[in-house]
């Protein structure tokens, strides 16, 4: 699971001004193959059993690829803020696209593992598509405070 | 009009993060029905004929909606931000996502009560659908500047 | 070319909030005329050529009209954050949104001009429409960090 | 304004049977230029403001076509009621064909200014399309009672 | 089943003009709860099983909307040509909107109940809508001759 | 072309009432063969070449079924009016509905032939269907006035 | 009418199987004639009116084509129950098929004759579509307990 | 929970030929308020949390219609069966119908409550619609083998 | 081709209950490799040719899918029945669900070579969607009738 | 099968300009009768079943009119060469406009038996519409080489 | 009406090639403007009234830009001949493309009056849309023959 | 690239006729591996840059599809003319298909690459699809201009 943090192209994954972090918004693409995460089959194995992998052909090629997505980016997100020295309890703001909101109940299942505690401010909407293909079913636009430690803040 | 205020569920209604507040998306969800406000019967008496109510039925069975969800929006805002010692002057920015952009002008009618003087930044988009159901006509996102030092405005 | 920075109605173009400047989301409407730009024949002389007017009616037609917002967009951008003493370099966030996902490619083309360097943070999304029309094809939501200590950048 | 009261072609504007005052169905067509009303622009200054025109373009834009489609069409039956020395007090059956129904509210609340006092008797319905083009919005059918006996009325 | 003869709103629900009594295109809104007829829930029990209630929920949920409002509508028809001193013998012409032709035989059926003798002109046509909402399926426009000498009638 | 002016069923064909004739919308259907005018195949041979049949088959089986509909219609509503001692000089009003718009310019060309001097008030609309079925075209409501008095006009 | 139960082509109209017979799929099509039931006008005429033939062409256009099927369909399962000595009490189960569930209580009606007493087990779905063309309304699968009398079961 | 068991109207819940138990297709109508179970609420409140309601609106709203059908007709089953003395090990054979297989995924982990050990037959299949309306999301129509000789069981 | 016969999860691929063997749902998933049948290049060689393959890649990119999916389900349905020492001549029904009914055509020459004989009683209906996903274009429902007493043929 | 190289109207069947012989695009309609090739009714018995027919009815309504349009058009090719003392072989180049690309498999098939040998250059697309009606599946437009010297070919 | 035979951009209007003449295919843009022609006043007055204008409004804004894009369209191929000594009788074959084959008898009516005599081999057919944008109702490709040797005509 | 000018399957890929050589439509099929040119990983390395590939992401999977397939159909046809001892300036006529005409400035700036100097006639148009599947996005159909005579060029 290499090159998760990793942007993919062209802009800046992360940026720091002043006291905050944005991040562009992330998409569940693995830049080590160039394609768009498709289901559990892309995820580690550890992880599978746990977002809901049932190994029934049927339910997992409908469940798979929204689970995996949600588990992808999130991780990205949460791997950026690492690389910062940040962790997911500074993320202070949301932004959710989804290519359908029937997505989104499978998708607040695997957000509750990044967030156990107070979970960040939130929004959500459903677009008509995102980059780079109808394969995209979620993007997620995050913001992270994160004070220069020397700051000194009063 | 109690609890119009208080956060839907499962993640923060606003957060603060240095100098700014973050609210999440409000939508018009009245928290104590747990149901999407449907039109003028589901405001407060006082408000209703302010904002259009004709009394009319094939006109305010029309205008009603977007009208009763713009004013309990926008007063949902203000009242998160009452809690936080704020006023609508301190909003830096406003994200407004509509259902059906037909509504904006209805909707802007609303605003401008709640912002006479210096208006905030603010963007426009049409999305395919929003939380919890289809009959959110308008989610607002806003960002307000609090500054920790100047918090004990009279 | 002028009034590119100036507000279209009601609402700020910008918006200062601590060490921030926060832009509405901007759409390729020119202020003078009031009407929507809808190709090479609403830009300047001088960039035509540059942004790829071929002179092939079958084809301008066709890429015209959002190489030509995309230009005029971002050149607001540019114009409104010069009138702050600030520059593209100071853009930290950018969301961008499309009507149409495929006038991607194009967009990007243009955004390349004007950030040469190190490009901000960015998001991408198809909405179902924006304000006002069906003709606009685009809006850029733009953040950019100018804090107020180095103001005095020659 | 002139020939707001002339007919459009090839059919009679109004004509009289009995005591009864039949008017072709009436649509914002500018005979004098031969195009359909398309907003604000299309009216006398004097008449703009009331109508309810902001100055903010993307407002403007959306309820400008039916609010002046609405008027044109009012003014130019009391127009042919006025060669015909009646009032639009003389009116006793309206039938009123909309493209969409949205557009009600705003087409009722222009209405009011024409029939202060007692409304006449109504028909609202939706309609797929009207002559000559999707640009129309609204066709307005009048029945008027002029008893020849009483046209020396004062 | 008070009410049944009321105008809703704004305008007049039949006006004289001569001797022609005009009625506004009727439809199924009760104004004492303001509200559209759903079924045959929304009607007097004594007319239900006439109009053809089953008991058998899947059927009478498809059957019971366009049959309830049938003979709502109609019978206010009748109601306010009571008020005047006339009956359904006296009407000449009626103009008959529906949403859905399919509904076409369901009415005719109830609108025999109304007719027994001398059935009147008719024009029936399925339009895109109708106000004030989607659950309304049709709507009557009547129009009744009334000659004042002959008001007198035993 | 016997039949032309019989009723079709369950309503009058005509009404008169006062000094005014009514009609039902009429439609183009047979009722000696119980169908739908389909084209020129339908109409009595003299009229055939008149109201445009080139013999081209590609041509005629396009502009067939309205030009057809349209002769059938007018005929009926002439035919009625003999019937009540009338003449189509003595329409007052009519209104047209169309299933598609498109077909209006080739109507207008029929009904120029039976209206050669002063055209009556017309209204046009497109409706989304008429009975009996998808094949009718256009339905025409009319309304004559025809004063007892001058009923024994040579 | 004869030929009712005999299998159209290619595969068993009915097979028994132990104390079972099972009937394939039935739908209109008369094997005579090599065509789907149209109306009325394929039925025999003893039933027709029974059916609710109404000789109003609006009314029996549109109602025509589900009444005839529905009876078509049943009377064929009746015969060829008949012809295992069968009758319709026999039928322990049935699935319904529709293309239109809007059809549904009109199948309810005829389907009460072939029924009176103790219905069979029953399920009824929408589908898009039957063999052998869109003109089929519905299909009905019956499962029949004929257990062999002589079979002298322990 | 009473009225489970009960049948909807006119067809047999179920009925017995031979060895086997053939129950009508079960939808999640409640025969004690004749309308469809719209979700959690219209469960008996211990089997709520087990089914997966979360408390949070924006899920809720989402997955709760399918869950809550689910556990209706599979206990409906149930119970009849349990009135048969059967037991759900009883059923060979399933065949399920969705109104969108998207649903399937939750049905399945219902299902999996009721069929602990060795599961029946199944056919699943996504139709257009089912009775009574388009409320419904599924329907099961079941078979079982309850063979005379073994009623006696304990 | 091996595990043609084994179930694909969660359900049983058949079930014997009485006399009767009850078959699942049969679609073409190869659950060697866990996917959708997608044509000729799934099938063993041997029978590619026989089937209609005919090499021209523009003909079977489109008959290849539903050609290669009734075979392997009718394959499929042969070996369960075999490992129960049945035949396809024991099946006494088959329901056959398309996702498109213009694919029967070619199903027929396929199931032609596997009941030779007597056909078993056959119903097809056209339907939304099947399980897993949209590839899958056809789904046999069969039920064979294998008397225990006769298992012992030779 | 008279008249099938017969013009069908108003442009010519084949022009001979130098070498070559230009057709017309040519479509299927049976000029003898006016009306489109339905079926394989419409051909001569003794091609029927080498095309295909099968005499079941689910399938023959389906494959049925392709295939005969297919052997209608080629033949009539076929003639018109023939009459320009031309044969098959002679073509050097087909456009084929199909309605429904998925009708190309039994076309190829028929063609197969034009062209035995060296087919001729072939384009294939999918277009809209075709002359005279929606009943057109396909259209054919033919070139030919035939040059003047060697007319004289036995 | 200068221009009409100029190539429009970046390929040749014709090109000859041995004894033919081979043209691009032709829509009707009036390169002196760069825009597509839209109706009646875009031609010389001279031809107008021949092409069919009424002067109705209503009429005229549907029937003429398809009567003066087909006359444009010819008359520039009878130009561009005409520069190469050639006339429309040396046009061998042409292929007409529409967007809508509604179209099709008012184009016909203009092409009669280009070819009076022997009209060339046709094709025609509705595809999706044509360059340069949706405004372009139709194109025509024409081949011609002029033998060079034949150059000197008279 | 070997195998770029092979013939597909069972119909020329060019055929000469005379001084003229006619090539089939031709699409972007790797007859090496059965498959639709998919994106930039379809070519030879060398041209990828050339063609546009940026190796961004989300904009090379949006544009590769039809450059890739631009390049290929083009240097297909070069190659087939090569084996004629052909050249690309002996094309004199070519008519282009597109699936979506959007695509058409892409392909636009391929064509530039291969006709450097006089473009040959040309004919653009959108078509519904294209052999053999949706993945196709467009075709070309050449004619090329090769006098025997002149064949021993060098």
């Amino acid at each position: 699971m290499n090159g998760v943090g990793q942007p993919l192209a062209r802009y800046a994954a992360c940026k720091r001004a002043g006291d905050y972090l944005f991040l562009s918004g992330i998409i569940a693409v693995d830049p080590a193959r160039g394609r768009v995460v498709a289901g559990f089959a892309d995820l580690p194995e550890a992880v599978r059993a746990d977002l809901g992998e049932t190994g029934e052909f049927s339910i997992d090629v409908r469940t798979g690829p929204v689970l995996a997505q949600s588990w992808f980016v999130l991780e990205r997100i949460r791997s950026i803020l690492a690389e910062q020295a940040g962790t997911m309890e500074d993320v202070c703001r949301l932004v959710q696209y989804f290519r359908d909101l029937r997505d989104y109940p499978l998708y607040a299942r695997v957000r509750r593992g990044f967030f156990p505690n107070t979970p960040p401010v939130s929004t959500v909407v459903e677009v008509s598509a995102m980059l780079p293909s109808a394969e995209v079913l979620l993007e997620v636009e995050a913001t992270a405070y994160l004070p220069r430690t020397t700051q000194a803040r009063s």
